[in-house]
């Protein structure tokens, strides 16, 4: 076995993040790794001869655990060691296991199969397992974890923005609740794609030239050379599976990339120094920067947001691998190799984001702050006076309080305050509000205008219905 | 009316395209067009105060009528002379609408929205529109002409190729039915995606902080307004509906268009000079080359496959857009009008590769020549006599029947002839030829290496199904 | 003519865009439009027209006055007409100026060129006219505004922030300094690509094979031709110049979007409610939101970071048009046509950043009150104390200043209150800085930690570099 | 030393392709490696003390020697096991690094640098060491090979394709010589983009806050130590320095990949089964494919495009890395480390393709019959047949030629049979031939249309130039 420093290893995912992100790697290797594709193609080999076997009549349990050993005694050394002659992987990796199954299994191996039929077939099984073992959970549980603070927040009050302005009120879970739905939509969505992975035993153009030869039924023995692996064939091939499958699983995880990646930048700007809304985790001995001993930089944020720029832009080689000239072209040789870094790398970002979830503090203070204060205090209420002066019949109502929010800010004054002098609106703001009982008997309309946080709508019954969604569709 | 000369116009989409492709264009521009756009926003608008009066028990068939006559009145020239005094496109569009409605209506013109409630509302109709009225017609169209051919040529014996090379046989149907399976389900993918398409009406930040003012049910007043639209609303929106809707269709689409330029490509191919298996349709009168008189140029083919090169990379932006800050940061607002573009530019490709696929000519005579050719003649039929020696019980039977096409092409036989040599390779061939019953009583087994066609596997019955099926499920 | 109401084009560029940057696109329009592309392969034609008088020794004042005038009477719809029956547009073209030159020079219209002599030519004639002409112009005036500020706002105090956290002090100016200089570099690298743009005359496959029928010179023929249009010839060339002269071009525009897009976001950021330190112009009677009376969004830098995001992914485009088979493969046909949509948006996003630029003010007491504040007061100043304490001898001085920020923030006292209770590091600042000169005689250390603005290091000398530099290097 | 089986790892990069690159890998790994990214840090902070103490006027031969050994001493495993505890990498580096120094350099390890001081640099000088030491040396020598193709094969005839269409003759040393000029001036611009990356040591926003406590010349300062990694300082640098230096290089890098990935597509066309002009190496126990015993795959041209497919669409990642807010925002924290992925696959692929080109064979007797053949036999000098018409001063030339190409397809004659035919223009032709001496005089124009070898204008003489003038420029 090659060994080597993982200090030597170029990529980051094989030297820095699988220490920092070890328990993803670990999980990722039997399923990314190239002993892991060496491996998966031995097995899907194995299931090819036990399809013959049956259809042959001859399948024993005897046979099948002489097959099963020898697929554990099959070493992916042997196969690079073989093809430095053969210089074909796939034909290396066949005399290979020729020498290890029982001689009478030695000519079915890979028998009537193309290397793509194996390959492929393998790489459908490989994703497949990977994602469904390793990366959905990892959803689900950040899944889980927003919706726990989409419920718990779900009544914290807190200022909404737009355009990085103070826009008009939220709730910390009505913003957190955002990623609970779009997230929980997209495991749904990718829950549906993994199954629909497809595998192939149709030949070297897909249309069971050799098979053909062997059985009258071609397409019988490619389904249950494929239900050995718990898949199922694509409806038409080439020498490769439709490109589409895969295709459409990897843009729903560059998807749900994409949300995980714009709740990282929410919460990194939620963490500048002038907002200071939320904290990531931070230990006692944790340094922020080399020089300035102040610092608690959001680095976690800023990590899954840059993994996301690294990974993201590689759609574009789906899309070039989706293109493939004739029966075949093979310029997908090397690039599609990469999608295991993909996978690997949008795990992270999943595994990050959890950390980041799970040790997530909120300055309440600044909440409280932030939602009263902005340019103009209470500024954030125009919108309200606007809409009830309007309701009340007012037509020109955006201007009129339009202008009470420029005199505010020329002569700085609170909105409540600018509002309070221009008595005709404020009357038929009043009149409007009783009328939609919208106050108290013993309120009157300026009350409202110095409690931002009473215009909510429905922030907090809505953070509570996408929580309870969610738990119910993605559990832990 | 600002009129303007179409070549003095910059984007090749509203010059030369919007002159080649002029049907497609002029059925988009009701739907993608500035004009559109702004005609879409206030149908928006006055579904908006429809939902107002119905919520008031205001509604009346005249009023109705009033509102729609308003509609008919309304000019988006009116909103761009509105705009340069407020500086702010959808408040010129309400202060033009408020002066078109009955006065009793102009207070309810835009109340209790917010210009994202308008915009990605009357966005998503426009895109549903387009796409249902527009564009699925020419992907079905092409479907249907992409059944013809796969089922017309389905007996067609073709050579198949993978990496440029000669591989084993199929036929024209086969190849064409793999376009037609893949097509036809993105088909289906984009029905789903068209359909799934949101509007809303939850105000500034997404919590109906403003409609919870002027009605107990702000989720109602959502739904009736949409359905005036034939829209259903956001499951969760901030400023903006969930970016995932539309972010999953124009993905699908571009899965769409790969299919068609890899369709393209392989037109392009194998019109090559050396090639020469089918032709684009050629005037007589048309020249291929300003210089080279004798050209023939399979410039169709080429053009599609430049029009996925321009619009293929703009997924990134799709991607990018994915990606707003809060409850929204407006980074958006230039780069979601070019989806206008981008529907556009794939439409053009879709009714060009009409254009092809109903021009296309198939040379016969070369077919069968390449079929019979090949750097090896007959080598193509090495596969079969692999497997069926290796199915005689022969464990390197692929190293034995390579050396056969060594020798063949050293010494300039047919592979047919080199296998004649090989005696007892070939009695076992035959042999095991009869026991499968692939030769009938009066041939032998090197009858059948000298007829390529013969081993096309189940090419015949794949083309054929495929066009049934995709025949049934989209109806030209 | 044909006529079209700009309302019914479908790219924003010749819709809305057209209208709001009216300047930019008036002044491209001679470029870049079709009615530019056509207009410009007629004035190629003609050149080469005078190159084949010259090279026969047939060319006259009064011949080139002919041919001038018939440039003039050219009418790009003619072309379009006579492509209906050529199916190829430079045979049309060439046909319709056969029709307008002087019968003697008939015969020499397009004589030994093929279509890419001229189109490539011509093309590159375009862009070097809009660089240099439009987009140049524009990046210098904006270069040129940036000095202006970099210089009158060199020593202004703001702070400095790294991780959207506050980090040690800079000034306005300084911060503008670094878009100085790298846009400053950016424009020197531009005008280098420009003028290396190149054409070509070398027919068909670019070895001269028409030409050298004509002459034993081509080169000669090629040079002369293209000197009519101010251009030098391809290196080498296929049926196209060599892609790489044009490519680097679009690959420097584009990092000066980059530069100019993260201004942008610098803008938008720092406009922020919370933070508040500048503001984009706004008149009386604009509208910032069409239901918050209140908000003054930062839409134009909004808008340009926007606009980047549409733009910026088509250099997957220009990296997919590098390649072309053999002589060239035409699947750049259309593609290469939308080069013309990315230089019109470079321009429109430089010329907006311009308007903001000129019109952006700074709020002098948010940015007082930035640098004075701060999660711990004072707290950007526990730089200079680590390192101070360090060049005092003090090995673990990053530590020791970290725990007095973490006592500063759990006890609420500003930096220099938690530093003046620490008396022997205190003592060991002092001695060091009055060593290094660092105070004046009548100061204490606890005077320096008291005015961040102090701890400003070279900013106001490097702003000022950088404005020296590039106002001398690109003079408005 | 944490080892790890090569087979367990993700990246292909660091399993498959360490093993069939190996030589580039390991050449690379000094550089580009986990292990080389730690030792640079260290280095330059090695550098750092040397420049601190060269101001002080204490470096000595003695101490350099003790910092030396300090570096030989240092272990990047140390690092990580510090990091558990700081959770900041930098900072874990400097506290290792005191520990080795000699004591009374300790207090100066990272003194006045903030971390980004130290990675830049280290960065811009591993960049800088693996381009010029490992990725120089590949292009030159694949330039090299260039140019001996295009000399050698100068004057080879082959046919000339435009669209994949045969146009007019040219000569393989030609087409080669496209790649020979474009590759080579790549290369040139390469070695500029290499010297032009910069360091800093500006510290935590750029403004030398840090530095200009200690030293009246922070900038003195910045170039001893950056002098000691034989780097400049970058002119300006906010914590990091100006992206454009590395963002150039990069991009330039992905240009020269372009290059080398059109000459692996035009090498895999040209092996295409009914062309067959070219033939990678291939051994004789080689197997093209595991089920098609003749295949000869062009499996290294395609895994070269695949590369290119795999890493060309990652310069989306330079361009989102180059804008960062204010004085930065550390969202390249993750993605920057990929830089060392892109370059390795550049390696690999530069690598690669040496490897194809040294074992390119020509198949001369394929060469002559496609000259000959196509569509039209002899149909490639329709062009000079209508150009020395034209050149007679007919002004219809190009329309009576393409109605001879036609005649002669439809007839099935030659080019030459069916222009005979016409004997008028014939004559007109012949005349021309005479006038501008392409005959000799014991030919007539008939001959000349049987021989497309002769019409290859300038293509022999152009190959030589571009031979000659890059062996000169990029000596091996």
């Amino acid at each position: 076995m090659m060994m080597r420093s993982v200090f030597s290893n170029i990529s980051p995912l094989d030297h820095r993040y699988s220490i920092s992100e070890q328990d993803v790697f670990d999980a990722l290797v039997p399923y990314l790794s190239e002993d892991a594709a060496l491996r998966a193609c031995a097995q899907a080999e194995i299931a090819l001869v036990k399809a013959h076997l049956s259809l042959r009549k001859r399948r024993t349990p005897q046979l099948d655990a002489a097959l099963n050993s020898s697929l554990e005694r099959f070493k992916p050394e042997a196969v690079y060691a073989e093809e430095e002659k053969t210089r074909h992987s796939m034909r290396a990796l066949v005399n290979v296991l020729k020498t290890l199954v029982p001689p009478e299994a030695a000519p079915l191996v890979h028998l009537g199969a193309t290397s793509a039929d194996i390959l492929d077939s393998a790489l459908a099984w490989r994703i497949k397992e990977a994602s469904s073992t390793v990366v959905m959970p990892l959803l689900r549980r950040l899944e889980a974890l927003l919706c726990d603070i989409t419920e718990r927040e779900a009544a914290t009050p807190q200022v909404g923005r737009t355009h990085g302005q103070h826009a008009v009120p939220i709730t910390v879970g009505f913003a957190f609740a955002g990623y609970t739905a779009r997230l929980g939509k997209s495991i749904l969505e990718l829950e549906q794609r993994i199954c629909a992975l497809k595998g192939k035993l149709s030949g070297a153009v897909g249309a069971y030239n050799a098979t053909s030869m062997i059985t009258p039924d071609p397409e019988g023995l490619e389904q249950a050379y494929l239900a050995e692996l718990g898949l199922e064939p694509s409806e038409y091939s080439t020498q490769l599976v439709e490109p589409e499958y895969l295709l459409r699983l990897l843009l729903e995880m560059t998807t749900a990339f994409g949300i995980i990646a714009n709740l990282a930048d929410d919460l990194r700007n939620l963490q500048r120094s002038e907002i200071g809304e939320l904290k990531e985790g931070f230990d006692d001995a944790q340094v922020g920067s080399s020089t300035m001993p102040q610092k608690r930089n959001p680095w976690n944020s800023e990590h899954v947001k840059s993994l996301w720029k690294a990974y993201m832009p590689r759609v574009t080689t789906f899309f070039l691998d989706q293109i493939s000239e004739h029966q075949r072209d093979l310029t997908n040789s090397a690039s599609q190799r990469f999608v295991a870094e993909y996978i690997t790398g949008f795990a992270c970002a999943a595994r990050r984001m959890i950390l980041i979830v799970e040790g997530l503090s909120f300055n309440r203070e600044r909440l409280r702050a932030n939602l009263a204060g902005g340019s103009i205090e209470g500024g954030i209420l125009a919108e309200p006076a606007y809409i009830l002066l309007a309701e009340s019949g007012v037509n020109d109502a955006h201007e009129v309080v339009r202008r009470v929010t420029l005199r505010a800010e020329e002569q700085h004054l609170s909105f409540a305050q600018a509002l309070s002098e221009e008595q005709e609106a404020l009357a038929a703001i009043e009149q409007t509000m009783r009328r939609l009982n919208l106050l108290s008997s013993d309120e009157c309309a300026l009350d409202f205008f110095q409690k931002p946080e009473r215009y909510q709508g429905r922030a907090v019954e809505k953070a509570r219905a996408m929580a309870r969604k969610y738990r119910a569709k993605a559990p832990k």
